[in-house]
C-alpha cells in the first residue's frame, strides 16, 4: 500500500478541520478516499469525495481502508467496533468512548495486531509535554512527589452550550468539561504521571451555565507510592489558567505560558532534609529554562503518524487502548463527586455504566437550545 | 501612660527576636520591662532586664502593662488567660491556641474592652496581601469564584524537627505545618475571603519526616455562595511553591514571586458568557501589574500597633478574638483527614478536643532528639 484511503465518519466541527487538512494535502500519502454524515448538506460541502449517510455504507464501502471516527461520543463504541470488525484500521476522536464499560468493549474488538487502531490525543504532540515526559523518565526530576494541574482556560460560553441540544448533557455526551473539554488534560495526566489508585473529586453542575453536568471540577489524586496530585478545571472561568507544577526529588517544573522552567535541586530534597544539620537550610538549586519551540503538530501529526503506522508499520504516538486510562479518570471523578466518596481505581466499569444509565433516564434537565447560535469558531478551541 | 511596659514570657527563638527588637529601639514607646523563662541561662542573655521563671510572677509583679506570649502553643492559652484575668494587655503568638475549644476559652477570657488583647499575625502587614485585600473589598476583582494558594515552601529538615522533643508531636504542639507553620497563611485566607462552610482534607502524617504530625496537606474548601478553594502545604518540598491564585467575576490575580498580576477582564465572565452569541470567544482583558514595594513591617509592626492600640487607642491591625478561625481551620482540617469525611464549619469545638486528646493519649510515636541540632538560623523562617 503507498496509500492510506481514508474516510471519515462525522462531518461535525472536528471532521471538517481533518478533512481540509488531508485535502489541502497536509497528510502525505493520505487520500480522503470517502466521507460519512447522515446531514446531506455537510457532505455536499466536499462535492469531490464519496460520500455516504450511513456509517455501515462507508465502513463495507471498498473504498476506504482505514476510518477516522469524529462523531458524537457516545457512537465511537459502537461505530469503531463495527469498523474494527469489518478489518479496517481506526483513528478514533477523543474520548474512545464516555465510559468503561464502552472503552472495554471497543478496546476487546481490536483482535488483531495488523490493525492499526489509534486515539487522537494530539496534545501527546506538543514538545512541552514530551520533553517533560522525558524529564520523568530519565529521572531528571527524580522521585515524583505532587501535581497540580489548573487547567481553567477551557472558557464555553452560553451560546456553545445553546449550540447543540446534545451539547453538556448525560445522554448526549455523558459529562461535561471532563468528558468534552479535559480527555486530553487527563490522558496527558495518565501518560505523564500512570493511574493513582485513589480519586476524590468535587464536580460542580450548571455552576457557570444552565446545563445539568459538571463545568466546573477539584479534584484530588492519590498514588500507591504516596505522590499526591490536584486537578481543577472548569468552562466558565475568564482569563482561564493553564499552569502545570510537577514536584520531584530533583526539583520542581512549572509549564506555563509558553515557558518551561525547571528549578532543579543540586541535592535531592528528602536526602538533603536527611542529612543536613541545619534546621533551616534547604538544597542548592539552578534555574533552568528548556527552550521550547511551538507546540508540535497537534492534529495533523497524529493523522500523520497514524499513516505512517499503517504503511510503514511506524509505532503510535496514542494507541487508542491508551484512551481508557481518560476515561476512567473522568468517570471515576464524576463517581467521586455524585456519591461524595472517594473512588478506588481501577474503577468498576458495570458500577459506572449504571450510574450514567440512570442520570440519564432520571434526567429532567430542560436544554435551552438556540439554533441561531454556533460553535463558529471552533479553531479557537485548540488554536492556544 | 506614655511608654509601654512590656514583659515578654517565653524566650524561645521568637521571644528573642521580639526582645532584640525592642532592645534595639526598633518599638517606639515600647521598653522591655521583664523577661520570664524557666531557663535560667535564657534570662542570663539578657541581664539588665528583670527576670522571672515564673509566669505568675512576671504577671503580678507589677512591672508591666501588658505581655507577649512568645511560649510553646498550649501554654498560649492558659498563660493568655492568666495575664488576662489580671488586667493586663496581651500580644499572643500564633496560633492562639492548639484547638478550638481553647480559643473560645481564651478569647472568653477577655472581657474589658479596655484591655488590648492582639495576635502576631504579622504577614497581614504584608503590602501583597492588603492590597490583596483591598482589591476584594473594594469590587475590583467581582464576586470570587475560586482560590488556589499553594503553599509548600516551609522546607524543614530532619535536624529541625530533632532539635525539640516537644516539636512536631500531638503533645508538643498539636500538629504539625498546620499548627506551626500555617497559621500564617490560614489567618491570610480567613482574613481574605472568610470562613469556608465545608472543608475535606487530605494530611499525610510523617510523610517526609520522621514524625507522628502532618507535613503535607491538600484541602478543599467549600463556601456557602459556590466558591471553592484549594490549600496546599508541606514541609518537605524544596525549592517549594508560594502562589496565591484568586479568581473573581472581574479577573484573575496571581501573587507569586514578589509579583502582583491581575488579569482583569473588561467585562465580568460571567456576563460575558450569558450575552455573547459566539461559543469560543471570551472577555476582552488588561494585564496589570500593580507594584507592591517590599514586604511590610512584619514583626516590628505589629508590635508597633499594639503598643500605640494601648497608648493611642490605634484600632489592631489583627485582634486576638480573629485568631480563632485559622485555628479552626488547621482543626478542621487535620479531623477532615483522619475522619475520611467532609467537615462542616463551624466545627464542634467539643468534638475536635476529645479527638486531639485520644491522639495525645494513644502516641506510641518515639520521636528523634538530637539535642546536637539546633534550630539555629530560625530568622530565615520568616526572612523570605
Amino acid at each position: 500500500m503507498k496509500e492510506l484511503r481514508l474516510g471519515i465518519i462525522g462531518l461535525g466541527s472536528m471532521g471538517r478541520v481533518h478533512a481540509d487538512a488531508i485535502l489541502s494535502g497536509k497528510i502525505p500519502r493520505c487520500r480522503l478516499a470517502a466521507i460519512c454524515d447522515p446531514r446531506e448538506e455537510s457532505l455536499a460541502a466536499f462535492k469531490d469525495v464519496p460520500g455516504f449517510t450511513r456509517t455501515s455504507e462507508i465502513i463495507r464501502s471498498g473504498k476506504v481502508d482505514a476510518v477516522l471516527i469524529a462523531t458524537p461520543h457516545y457512537s465511537h463504541t459502537t461505530i469503531g467496533i463495527e469498523a474494527l470488525r469489518a478489518g479496517l484500521h481506526v483513528l478514533v476522536e477523543k474520548p474512545i468512548s464516555v465510559h468503561k464499560a464502552d472503552c472495554e468493549r471497543l478496546i476487546a474488538a481490536h483482535r488483531s495486531k495488523k490493525q492499526v487502531f489509534a486515539a487522537m490525543f494530539n496534545q501527546r504532540t506538543d514538545p512541552f509535554y514530551s520533553k517533560l515526559r522525558d524529564l520523568i523518565r530519565t529521572g531528571e526530576l527524580g522521585k515524583i512527589r505532587r501535581i497540580n494541574w489548573i487547567i481553567t482556560n477551557w472558557f464555553r460560553t452560553a451560546a456553545y452550550y445553546a449550540s447543540g441540544g446534545w451539547r453538556a448533557t448525560w445522554a448526549g455526551e455523558g459529562g461535561g468539561v471532563l468528558l468534552n473539554q479535559c480527555p486530553h488534560n487527563l490522558d496527558l495526566w495518565q501518560w505523564l504521571f500512570g493511574m493513582p489508585t485513589k480519586v476524590r473529586a468535587f464536580c460542580r453542575t450548571g455552576r457557570y451555565h444552565d446545563i445539568e453536568v459538571e463545568d466546573d471540577v477539584t479534584a484530588y489524586l492519590e498514588y500507591p507510592d504516596g505522590t499526591t496530585g490536584v486537578f481543577i478545571t472548569s468552562t466558565g472561568e475568564a482569563p482561564g489558567t493553564n499552569r502545570l507544577e510537577v514536584v520531584g526529588e530533583r526539583g520542581r517544573v512549572v509549564l506555563e505560558k509558553d515557558r518551561f522552567r525547571f528549578t532543579r535541586n543540586e541535592v535531592e530534597m528528602s536526602e538533603f532534609s536527611r542529612t543536613t544539620p541545619h534546621g533551616f537550610a534547604s538544597p542548592g538549586t539552578w534555574d533552568v529554562e528548556i527552550p521550547v519551540s511551538g507546540h508540535g503538530g497537534q492534529h495533523n501529526e497524529i493523522l500523520d503518524n497514524f499513516t505512517c503506522a499503517v504503511l510503514d508499520k511506524t509505532p503510535l504516538i496514542a494507541p487508542a487502548a491508551e484512551g481508557i486510562h481518560s476515561v476512567e479518570l473522568a468517570n471515576a471523578m464524576i463517581l467521586s463527586s455524585f456519591t461524595d466518596k472517594t473512588v478506588e481505581l481501577p474503577l468498576k466499569s458495570a458500577v459506572y455504566e449504571r450510574f450514567l444509565k440512570k442520570k440519564i433516564s432520571s434526567s429532567t434537565h430542560k436544554k435551552v437550545v438556540n439554533p441561531k447560535t454556533t460553535a463558529d469558531d471552533f479553531s479557537k478551541s485548540f488554536a492556544k
